[in-house]
């Protein structure tokens, strides 16, 4: 079977930017990642575009970011699975070049939040949840997620104090991360102090809306062999499942079956198990996810989230690394760029490239991109050879 | 190379749907076509959604239909490129087979249009072409294609007669096809003399918002003969292409350079030419939008659209019969489940199904689906052997 590899990446700075529109966050990732994979634009085949139409008044941003990197009239299309639609474009790309059809597929993903209103986009974020049963009566995410965080504290003894400690990590590492949106410190007393957002999560449980793109370049094995030469990073796993949309029609709310399912996927298409992940990037959109990855991707037992974090075992020094680029928390969560700025991450991390955040000898990576309340989940393996 | 056969087709009746949600119409669609295929639906391994967000009340439309079709937790994604998401759908599924990573997709193309006013709608889609420079000055959908129009008329002496005979043909076909949402002949006088919507386009120049959804299930080759047997047809040629979303930028408004650029792909991967084709179904969006295709597509020179209608070559009868089940003008036009229903129809006439409106001896078929105002196009060669 062949391989897929990451010849390229490209990243802008996530948080608010009101100084370019969704098309020009595009180009800037795009740019960083022609230069950083030393590219001629004219091998690039097709681009896929990862993003909610939604929220931007630019729809149908395919066309528009197509033309703005000059690269009409080649193939471009927008893959969408709400949160997750940055990993659902890089699944669309991969599936390109594995069927022979492209050789070199340029990634995007990308989202520019800040155009819309905070309340505007909590009753487009509700309206991911099922509309029938649920938003009309007034749901929002963070209520979503108050509830699986309910649910985990009533079943295995889950605390604030242990949430706010995700928290203190992501931005702790945020700090470190030039292109977070948050680079500042926070202690587990002022993130237990904030304000309540949905009981019982608070301001500092909650990653922020953003503005922000970022770019991965795919070539097939032979393609990525010549142009990326040995930085080469190769998708070897890729797991993608779905779930219902409903949290009155889940058995269960202290983790995420679709989670379960493509991280099952990925580590049997790659040939790994979570033990061999060396450092990940997971979905914290809220602290409680974070915790939920640990024990679903099965970095830690059911249960154990808490401890996990507690016991710092997801930092740096810890048994396996997550969101040392600060997570969504304090990198910011531009709801289409995240699942490729996850890849973008990874990739620095399996190159070796990240200086004081690098894991060494970092071999396999893992990413782990959420839809929704876990409708979408999309799990993927990285390696260096 | 492996070729990718559909082995299954479903479709709902397209017109106003209030008695039905999306995920229901996804179903009705869905159903049917395990019911044609004689499928076990245990054998489905991934759905691809084709759909704009937007439209619908419900957001993340995949994972609330995945749920409903009780496919969860396999596979799901959406795929969006305007008006052509059903045919970047079908795409999105023909790759993933070709990759060998699935055997047998569900392809579901579907909208709900009706939740939305009319004049929100239209202000939507204003948003389908460049917001920066364009929509905000008042921009919408009949006014580009009247702008298409005029130039048409002032460049190959098109006239509004001509623009009338296709909305003419296709409310004749229209009227013997019972999933249709105007089952209805009309005469040219009623055509001309019906409103204008933006001069020299009138309301029977026009298409209409529907709801409706329509499915395809695809199978790679082996599985196909298998499953499918002689009635497999064959996606052959598979053409995808872009173009600038501005009418600014467009060096002429006569036709849709993505159409040829995407017809060409098709017509170089199944190996065959525009006189090969039998029976075409194209995006008439308005009727300036099938004149242009005519052309586009080689079924006749530029500039002699108008004549190919005024001669009925685009009639059962004529060289090359075109929208024999109505077109989007009499069938009616959910925008994402346009490019699916174009295929169902594609595969009825290469399986000979059609009654009264059959094409004898159909073995190549085309489909030419547009998205905006030509950012993208889609076309697809279809075979039967």
């Amino acid at each position: 079977m062949s391989r897929v590899g990451i010849i390229g990446i490209g990243h802008t700075r996530f948080g608010r930017r009101g100084d370019a529109t969704v098309q020009e966050l595009a180009f800037e990732a795009y740019r960083e990642a022609l230069v950083d994979a030393d590219l001629d634009p004219a091998l690039i085949e097709a681009t896929v575009i990862g993003a909610v139409p939604e929220y931007h008044k630019q729809r149908s941003v395919a066309g528009v970011i197509q033309e703005y990197l000059s690269l009409t009239p080649r193939p471009t299309w927008l893959t969408e699975a709400a949160c997750a639609s940055g990993s659902a474009a890089i699944r669309s790309g991969w599936l390109a070049i594995k069927a022979g059809v492209h050789d070199v597929v340029a990634v995007i993903g990308c989202q520019k939040m800040t155009e819309l209103e905070t309340a505007e986009i909590l009753a487009l974020m509700g309206r991911v949840g099922d509309v029938q049963w649920e938003s009309v009566f007034g749901t929002t995410f963070p209520g979503y997620y108050a509830m699986f965080t309910r649910c985990h504290m009533h079943e295995f003894g889950t605390t604030e104090e242990q949430l706010a400690q995700v928290a203190v990590k992501n931005h702790h590492y945020g700090a470190r991360n030039a292109k977070a949106m948050f680079q500042k410190e926070i202690t587990a007393a002022k993130a237990l102090d904030s304000d309540s957002v949905a009981a019982p999560l608070k301001v500092y449980d909650c990653c922020a809306n953003a503005d922000g793109a970022a770019c991965v370049i795919l070539a097939g094995e032979a393609a990525a062999r010549r142009l990326g030469g040995a930085r080469t990073v190769w998708l070897d796993g890729m797991g993608c499942a779905s779930d219902s949309m409903s949290v009155l029609r889940r058995g269960d709310l202290t983790g995420l079956p679709a989670a379960r399912e493509a991280a099952a996927q990925a580590y049997r298409m790659a040939g790994v198990e979570a033990a061999d992940v060396k450092v990940a990037e997971v979905h914290d959109c809220f602290t409680i996810a974070e915790i939920m990855a640990y024990e679903d991707l099965g970095f830690c037992d059911r249960g154990e989230g808490g401890a996990f974090i507690a016991d710092q075992q997801s930092y740096l020094a810890g048994t396996t690394p997550v969101n040392l680029d600060g997570g969504l928390k304090a990198k910011g969560h531009p709801i289409g760029a995240t699942g490729v700025s996850m890849t973008c991450e990874m990739v620095s991390q399996l190159r070796g490239d990240c200086g004081e955040r690098q894991v060494l000898g970092a071999d396999i990576a893992l990413t782990h991109n959420v839809g929704g309340i876990g409708q979408y989940c999309f799990v993927h393996v990285l390696r260096r050879d």
